[in-house]
């Protein structure tokens, strides 16, 4: 009898478990048009950020484009990382300081510093090192931030001195991670 | 002396409306982070619409996604229209009601209809026919579009019930029409 609740309380779990999952990783069920302020935002373990995937390859099945909405609170940031597609971004709200530097050298080397602002828009050039960080004090920054060539694959620097053939490649990356590993089998 | 401060005259504008078009036309000169605010915005003929390239293919190189900032002035809409790129919109204010058709018969049919509100997603399935309206009568509706495969190829249809084959390409569209031409040359 024990056994017999176990296994049920498991099934059940289970059940609710590849549910939920579907719901953030699938496009099944997903009504066409979705009220951004009820799509699922985490920090994916990155202090200070909240990201919503509003549309997105791995969540939405987008092939060519993907759209995030993304809020770090003041002094957060993204580490230093490059990737090989395009990328915009429209600041909503908020200021702060873009880190570009290029990818001409062995390494990225000491980066440029842009302004970034309330109503701005940046493009990131393919392959150069970059940070976002929130370095108004008082306020938050969010943007809405496109890619290309989605799932992203970014490739992480320890500092602005790392070797680009030393960073890491972190795929998938944090919000892709949860809906592209193997499904849980409901076997028992 | 006459002939002279003509040519003259000419020349000026000749060199005014040049220099003029590079700042709308290339991304020479642009700086890296810019203010939404002060990029160009028109109508391009199309009443009840202002339309601003955030980031473009012929206007600042993009080459795998492009971003615009359109408003349309209540009752006024897009044409029914379909092109072969994955398309986002993020509603940033206002409301209105867009009409969707799939790609699945000769002609697009009578479409669905989805109410469209501020704060709110939607995409546009690749090829399908579609038209934005504005139909709310007291506000201007606000949105971000988001499209790949740059410069849009865009197909437009006189009414829902056009055959697909029938449907007239407006190449380059409204927006890449200007910068598209063969630059003025300055000879006289």
């Amino acid at each position: 009898m024990e056994r017999c609740c176990f296994i049920f309380f498991t099934f059940t779990l289970l059940l609710f478990y590849t549910t939920s999952e579907a719901s953030h990783c699938s496009i099944k069920g997903l009504p066409l048009v979705r009220n951004i302020s009820e799509l699922p935002q985490d920090n994916y373990g990155r202090g200070g950020l909240s990201h919503i995937t509003v549309s997105g390859s791995v969540a939405h099945g987008m092939k060519e484009v993907e759209v995030w909405l993304q809020t770090f609170s003041p002094g957060s940031r993204t580490p230093i990382h490059r990737h090989s597609c395009e990328e915009v971004f429209v600041v909503l709200k908020g200021s702060g300081t873009l880190y570009l530097a290029s990818s001409s050298h062995k390494y990225p080397g000491k980066p440029l510093e842009y302004f970034i602002f309330s109503n701005s828009t940046f493009l990131i050039p393919i392959n150069d090192a970059h940070q976002v960080w929130n370095t108004n004090e008082h306020e938050d920054l969010q943007m809405l931030v496109i890619i290309s060539r989605p799932p992203v694959k970014v490739f992480i620097y320890d500092d602005w001195f790392m070797p680009h053939t030393a960073a890491k490649l972190k795929f998938p990356y944090y919000w892709d991670e949860q809906c592209q590993q193997e499904p849980v089998k409901d076997e028992l």
